[in-house]
Order: C-alpha cells, then sequence, then structure tokens
C-alpha cells in the first residue's frame, strides 16, 4: 500500500513533472503506459494546444495522466474550462495560490496536487483541501524558491507538519534518490530532469545532448531579483550573471531576458543564447533512453538499494 | 559491519562536525562517549588552545576522537607537530588541497579524512590516498562550494565514482536524515547544526537559542564573491546583502566583514553584528539538550525510520 499509487491508481509512486518545452502528449503517455504518473506540462502551451495534447495523452494510454499548470501564466478560466471539457483528472498546480483554483477543482472531481518550495506554502495547502503537495528542493531545473531549501531539508520540514501524501522533487532521478526520498518521509518522487531526456521529451535534441553534458556545478540560479530559476551556465547565463554582479536592478534584467528565451533554448535548441532549464541531478545523466526505460531503470535500482539498506547493520 | 564504523572503531557511523566556536573538548567528548565520533574544531583554535583542548579530550574520553583542520588557517607545521606529539589518531582536513598533509599524517599512523563539496576534489581525495571523504552539500552551515551541490545530489555523484568510505554531510541532523544520506550510497554521516545546539557545545547561549529560532528560509549564502557561507539572516547577513546587490566588489565585501564577525556572533552572542554560521536543518532544531541525547534520538529515528521503510511495497 502506497498513498500516491492509491491516490492516482498507478503502478509505482513515479511522476513526471510537468516540464515547459518538454513534457508534451508524447512523454506523459509514456511514463503513464510505464507504470507512472505522466504530466503534460502546459507552461509552454497556448490553450488551443493544451487542448491537443490532452486530446492526444488520452488516445495513446488508458492509464491515468494529468495536466501541469502554472497559475503564473494559466490562471484563467479559458484553460480551467478545457481542463473540464476534456474529463482531465489529475491536476498538478504551480506557482500560485493552491487556495484560489482548489476548490473549483474539486467540486469537478479533479484530483488536485500544489507543487510547493517551502513549509508556509505546504501549510496552505493543505488548509486548501488538495490531495497532495509536491515539495520541491532548491536542486530543482527551472523555477525555484526563494528559500533556497534543499529536498534533504524540505521533505523532512514538511513531512513534520503536514498529514496529507507527500510527493518529493528536485535531485531525484535515480532508484537511490527515491529511496532517500522516501526514507525522508515522502510517499513518492516528482522527477524532471531524467524525463527530459528521453526520447519522447519534446525538447531539440541539442538541448538533450547538452543535458548529458552538464557536470557538477554545470547549473546555478540565476535571476534571483526576478523570480529565481535554474540553468545550465551557457552564454546567456554568463551574460545574466555578469549584468547581476554589476548591481543591474531588475528592470535592466528583464530587458537582458527578453521574451522567448525558454523556447529558444529548450525547444529551439539555441545551446548559446536560450535559457535553458534543467536541474543540478543533469550531472549523473548519461543517457538519453525511452520514458519506459528510465521507469524500469528507477525501479530496478531502487529495490536494489532498498535491499542494500535492509542488510546494513550497526 | 559498517566501512565508519570500522574505521574509527566507533559504535554509530555518526561524526560530529568540526565547527568554529562551538566544538571545543567538551563537545567532542560527550559525542565519543556516546557511540559517535567527536572532532575538535580547530578552525577557532590559536595552537596553543588546541593543544589544550586535546589533553583535555584525552582525559574525558578513552574512546576514539578526531581533529578538524582547516588547512586554509592551519595548514603550517607547529599545528600538525601538536597533532603527532599529542598522539591524535584521526585527522579530518578542510578547506585545502588533501595532497599536501595526506602523505605525512598517513606515515605517522593516522586515519585522514578529507572534506569536499564537489566530485572533482573527491577524485583528488581518492588519488591523495586519504582513507575517507566528507561530502557536505549545499545546505551546510558555514563555508560552503561554489557548485551549490545539494547533498542528495553530492553524494549520488560521489558514490559513483569513488570507492573509499563515504560519509555525507549537510541537511542531516535526524535518524530520517541519516537513513536518507545512506539510502543514497553514504556509509555514514556527518552532522554539525545538530550538535551546535547541544549543552556541550561552546557557542554563546544566544547564538544557541537563535538556532532554535532559525526557520524555513532562515539561512542563506553570503558573501560569494570572497568564498561563500551560510549564514543566518541577521542584521550583518542583510547589510552584506545589501552592499553586494549594489555590485560591490572582494574588497568592498571584505572591509564590511572586518576580522573576528564569528566569533562576536557564535562565540560572544552579538546577534546582529556577528557572523552566524549554520546549516538549513536550523529549521527542524527546536531544543537544546545533552549530545548524548541527540545520539540516542537520531539512533531511535534512524531504526523506526527503517523499519517502516522496510515494509513499505508497491
Amino acid at each position: 500500500m502506497n498513498r500516491i499509487c492509491d491516490l492516482f491508481n498507478i503502478k509505482y509512486p513515479i511522476v513526471q513533472g510537468g516540464m515547459i518545452w518538454c513534457s508534451g502528449w508524447e512523454l506523459a503517455a509514456a511514463v503513464s503506459n510505464a507504470g507512472g504518473l505522466g504530466l503534460i506540462g502546459s507552461g509552454s502551451m497556448k490553450p488551443d494546444v493544451l487542448q491537443q495534447h490532452i486530446r492526444k495523452c488520452k488516445a495513446a494510454t488508458d492509464k491515468a495522466f494529468g495536466v501541469n499548470i502554472p497559475l503564473l501564466f494559466h490562471g484563467n478560466e479559458e484553460v480551467f474550462k478545457i481542463l473540464i471539457d476534456e474529463g482531465v483528472k489529475i491536476v498538478f498546480t504551480s506557482a500560485g495560490n493552491p487556495a484560489k483554483w482548489t476548490p473549483f477543482l474539486k467540486e469537478n472531481g479533479i484530483t488536485v496536487v500544489h507543487v510547493v518550495a517551502n513549509i508556509k506554502s505546504a501549510v496552505k495547502c493543505e488548509d486548501s483541501g488538495v490531495d497532495a503537495i509536491v515539495a520541491e528542493g532548491f536542486e530543482a531545473g527551472g523555477h525555484n524558491g526563494r528559500e533556497e531549501t534543499t529536498t534533504m531539508v524540505l521533505i523532512q520540514q514538511i513531512k513534520q507538519q503536514i498529514s496529507i501524501p507527500l510527493i518529493a522533487a528536485g535531485g531525484i532521478a535515480t532508484g537511490r534518490g527515491m529511496l532517500a526520498a522516501m526514507a525522508l518521509g515522502a510517499d513518492g518522487v516528482q522527477i524532471g530532469s531524467r524525463f527530459a531526456a528521453t526520447t519522447e521529451s519534446s525538447a531539440h535534441e541539442n538541448f538533450k545532448k547538452q543535458i548529458l553534458e552538464t557536470g557538477d556545478g554545470g547549473t546555478l540560479l540565476s535571476m534571483k531579483k526576478l523570480m529565481p530559476v535554474r540553468l545550465i551556465k551557457n552564454k546567456f547565463f554568463k551574460d545574466m550573471e555578469s549584468l547581476e554582479n554589476s548591481g543591474a536592478t531588475s528592470e535592466q534584467i528583464a530587458d537582458l531576458l527578453g521574451k522567448g528565451r525558454s523556447k529558444r533554448g529548450m525547444f529551439e535548441g539555441e545551446l548559446e543564447e536560450g535559457e535553458l532549464e534543467i536541474g543540478q541531478i543533469a550531472a549523473i545523466i548519461n543517457d538519453i533512453k525511452p520514458a519506459a526505460n528510465v521507469v524500469e531503470d528507477i525501479m530496478q535500482a531502487f529495490y536494489s538499494a532498498k535491499n542494500e539498506l535492509i542488510k546494513m547493520a550497526f
């Protein structure tokens, strides 16, 4: 018995994180078909594109899947109407206030999960009636909490204060990582970066290859004066770093960022001038393979690490 | 059988981190007497003071204990002569090149451990012939690596590349944290912050109480242009942050830092103007108690979390 498997009706408590430019219907369906929970990442989709992805995902799997909605970009009625109309059963919300849309989603019979990066938001989630929480640590790729709390610390803290199911995210790409998250008290894991480098990921091939080449210290947070985001340290990152180190204002930072940087980097494969969002754990990702193999490898390593841990004695 | 217990001849694979202004002979002896490995943190001691601490520690315990030597401050012959003269058996070096002193220490029959924060240094340690490595993640208090790699990511990475015993540090203060570190592949753990808030810690009472009041997001890295250090966000931190955000040079940062800030904060209890080094995990430290109770509590929670993990099935 596992609370995350039960909540979503899935085989393994592995959620594939909803990632802009990487996780369309093809990746989500592949993960769900492999026994995890696939998520369509709507952050980079216009409403009509999202609708197409949901329809294609329904056609490609009869297993549970979900949609991730970053409320900051998509917290509007048009998007939520599509979710209802298309019969989406599981919604992960992020980057916003869980109190605003949770009651509406729950009234429509949808299982709601909200993504947090600090203890205050976790408590607010439980009060808002969400079904589960994703707690995402500092090591995660993309947008990141200002507290900079790591997965190791965040999961322990939240576990002490909330009772609803808890999904750990950030720094997890292997069976060992999954086992560690569960040792900390998580019921399941959300994995992003590892799935960005799969055959079914919609990321540009250049970006996928760049993930494999990213080593220890290859990512850092950027643009803390706007909204912190973990990026690969490419030319754009370094230009931004120089600007920030010179004491630039948030306006100057927004000017250098401009529009469409993440699309250029992750979807169009412009490795120097684009924004390349990935987690620290990219350092141990060394191959591009089908999502189903990722799930299998993680579970195999998980059971093997668990047996090792059981035998440990002192 | 556990490689860390065997290496140091201790009961539990728990090392108490050597911390400036907190870990003198009293704390080290208490931890060693409780079944862990106590370390005298020499970073804040002049050579004659260190010698007194070693002598008092030998008188207070017949168990194994060690000395931590930050090479940046103490990498000199006077200090190493004291270690040999006093018959110290275990030395943890940090903040410097492991290749320089390891052969000398090994020739004198001393067990050598070096502290690293990235994979490159870990590999160098193994090549230098150290007996074990402490790998310390971004969430740790005090001085910190420029890669900002978290414990979750760092331990997995290093485990894949080295074969000597591995001690995880950063974000660990509980039995769950210890179990998670071992799930990631560590053989043991080094715990700092939790021991800073013990009866035997030589920290000022004001600082100990401040640790209990530090919550989620209560610490951040400071002075990245000099050497990154994790501090409680007090007045000094905020003054420094404003200076850094204005684009200050490393000289201007060093000027504001001045001399003796950490002593003022941690040893003299000046909570506003002093430097207060502590890890993120301070957020879940809620009481000051004897070090022996800390060790007992950790081990009890460790076995309990382990049993929970064993029962987990899906």
